[in-house]
This record gives C-alpha cells, structure tokens and sequence, in this order.
C-alpha cells in the first residue's frame, strides 16, 4: 500500500515513519511513504501557500492552487482514496481504519495552522476525517496516527505473536488488566487466579474484568456491546455477576 | 509547563516536537520537553523491559521496574499530573486539554507493542487517556497530538492572529466553510453572501452553516447543543431554517 502525504511540513511525516512498525514495513516493501510539499507548487511569486478569508474573520486559509495542483501531481491507482485532515471530519476509528488498509493507494491531506479554502475539499473528493474532538495544530501528528493504525492491518506486517487479532477494540470492549514477572513488586501481588494455571477460570476471570472495566471507563462501548448478538458464554458471565 | 514523556523511543517525541508551534514555544521558554527512556532504568543483564504474561496469552507485557523506576527518576512539582496513553483510558477532548493546560508538569507514559503490567498504573496513579477508538503500535505520535493541543493554550504561545478562541470546538460546533482568493478556481465560487460586506448577514449565514454541517456531520454533537442554553440569536436562526 503507498500513502501520499500532502504536507506543508513533509520531514515531519518522513522523520516520523523511521521508527517500529511503519519503518519494518516500508523496508519489506509492505509500504509506501511519499511526501509532496504543496508549497513546491505555488505559482504565488513570494511562494504564499495561503490569504485572508472571504467575509472577514481571524487568521489565515489555505489556497486552493497549490494545494490542488500538488494533488494532480500524485499518480493514482485504481484503488486510491483521499482523505483530509479537518477538524469537521468524522471522527476515525478501528472500523474506518480497516476499511482504508483495503486500499492500494491512500493520499492524505495535511493543514498547518489554518484551515483549507472549502474548494479544496470539493476538488479533491477527499473525505474529511478528524481524529476527535481536540484542536491541533496540523494534520501531521493526526496523519501518523492513521498510518500507524492502518500500516499495522496490512497483511505480513505484523507477525504472529504482535497479531492485531488480540488488539483492544477488536470485539468493541476495553482489555482486561494483564500481569507479568515478578509475582509480588512494591507490595502488589498478581491476581491468585492468573497464577492458578486453570485457563477455564483465567479466561472467565479476565472476560469478566473487560466487562467491569468497560462498563465503568466506557459506558457508551458497554450498552453497545449489551445490544448485541450476546453469546450464551457471556451472557452466564454477565448474568452470575449481576451485570445484566 | 514541563512535560516529562516516559518513552522506549524518546527520540521520536524529541523529533516530533522540533518543528511548528511546540519547537517555538520551547523556544520562547513557555514549554520544556523531557524525555525519559525506561530502557536505561531496567536492571535486567539483558536490558530487557517486557516479559510474557502471567495466565498465558500472546504478546509481551511491560515491566513494572523500569518504567517505576523511570518514573521515580522525574522531579516533581506540586502541580503535576501524570497520564498514561491507553488504549482502555477515557477518550480524550478539548475539554480535558484545556484541564491540563493549567499543570506545571505533565508526566506522559507511553507503552509501545505491548500492554503494561497493570502495577504500572496503580503505582504511579496516572490516569489513562485514549485519543480514540483505534489501535496503535505505541503511545508516541498520541503523545504528540496531546503536547500540541496542550501547547496552543498556554499563554503566550499563539499570538492573536492565531488565537485559540476562534478554532473549532470551542462552543461544541462544527466550523462553517472558508473560502479565499480568488473568487472563481476552477468553476466554483465564492458564494456571494462573503463578498457583500455585509457583516451582519455575513455572521448569520456562516452560523447557519455551522448548525447544517454540525447537524449533518456529527448529529452527537449537534444534539448536545440543542440541549445546552442556546441564545435567542442562535434560536431565531435555528427556528427559521427549520432545524428546530
């Protein structure tokens, strides 16, 4: 899969992907990093990237000729989805994310300090995706995240024991508290029953703890689980522990 | 403002925040990044930070020692606060931003591949924070969008031009569409309401806007404000285009 990254800060999302997973995939050829600086398309005689909004109003937006232009610049594939890092965007998550590592070619579109003139959203078709509900300064810190997220579901890239599989969100609750060596540190113990080595009970014990934990962090995930296909293994769990 | 960021690969936070908004807040001396890796506090004769865990199960778990004693190793402040990016932590926001902007020191831990030994969570009290519903290698590039959001509202870091107040989520809706020069790109337009100068008309259509695309694009928040104490102003507008 290659991403194209729209950016006016191209080294931060070259220097960020040179580390873990995306690094390890990009030299097994799992994936593609490219940067394209919209500022290296301006036809602006001072090399101006933005201006003053139409109506009035405080700071600066973005122009629609550099940035469009540095977009008709990538080469696109068959497969080739764009997105826009905007604060009006939906909000991302794992569902979204396995929908884009589909994809053969993914083009982000990164702000920087402002906002982009409405244009460009229209020109580009790009979906308009936020990472929640928090003001950044540029789609930089976001775009990496999202690389991240979807570099990590692209088949060979994780190995067997780092599987996605048993990643939280996999199943819509929050994990259950896990422990490792030693057995006691600071005067805190490892649960008894995870020491037991009677793996029916482990795994009852620690279904039970993603309930509790997901009821009391998460209640919105907890009555999203509850109004689905329950199976009857976690219905006796849910029921013996007076949670539904 | 101090943050102090536990990290196995402390070297991308201190890339990351090199460039744009954070670089010239260090620069200033509003902010000071810290960073400190686990990896030079573990005792381990191999170095090593993880084990398997207790109870079976794949992956790794990290240690308890070398991130306690990481920890311990950062001077504290009477204003501090400690959080630990997490994919079971509470969902991160502008509000919680806007909280700790007003500490003396945040003390950021992330995990990376693996889980924490839960103890790491007990002892060092920190409260998990997840920047959404979504799975990542490790707790760097969130650590970085939440210095960001942090940093914009430190006094002093943005000047008026670029002012905090103005950006989206500040009264919970989503914002109106922006456009600059030049008045065609393309075949599209301006609409013609941004260049009558009138201001009055100007704000009432931009507001609208901000209630068809809030409403459209995140219904969850659009309800949230229908339900807060809306102006007559807002009231008038909402009640003439049918949107209450």
């Amino acid at each position: 899969m290659r991403f194209d990254v729209l950016s006016l800060f191209p080294e931060v999302i070259e220097n960020g992907c040179n580390f873990s997973i995306i690094k390890r995939a990009v030299s097994q050829g799992a994936v593609n990093i490219n940067t394209v600086n919209p500022r290296e398309y301006t036809l602006d005689k001072h090399r101006k990237t933005d201006d003053t909004p139409y109506g009035g109003g405080a700071g600066m937006l973005l122009n629609c000729q550099p940035y469009i232009d540095a977009y008709k610049s990538i080469e696109k594939t068959e497969k080739t989805k764009t997105i826009i890092m905007s604060p009006k965007g939906k909000i991302y998550d794992q569902k979204k994310a396995s929908e884009l590592s589909e994809l053969n070619q993914l083009i982000i579109i990164c702000g920087h300090y402002e906002g982009f003139d409405e244009r460009i959203i229209e020109l580009t078709g790009g979906e308009e995706i936020s990472l929640g509900d928090f003001v950044m300064t540029g789609g930089e810190y976001p775009a990496l995240c999202i690389i991240d997220s979807i570099t990590r579901l692209i088949k060979g890239v994780l190995g067997d024991e780092e599987s996605a599989e048993y990643d939280s969100h996999s199943d819509g609750l929050l994990e259950y508290p896990q422990y490792t060596k030693p057995r006691e540190y600071q005067g805190l113990k490892v649960p008894e029953i995870l020491l037991s080595g009677n793996h029916e009970k482990i795994n009852e014990w620690r279904r039970l703890q993603q309930f509790i934990i997901t009821k009391e962090k998460r209640p919105d995930l907890f009555q999203k689980f509850l109004k689905s296909d329950i199976n009857d293994y976690d219905k006796k769990i849910l029921k013996n522990n007076n949670l539904i």
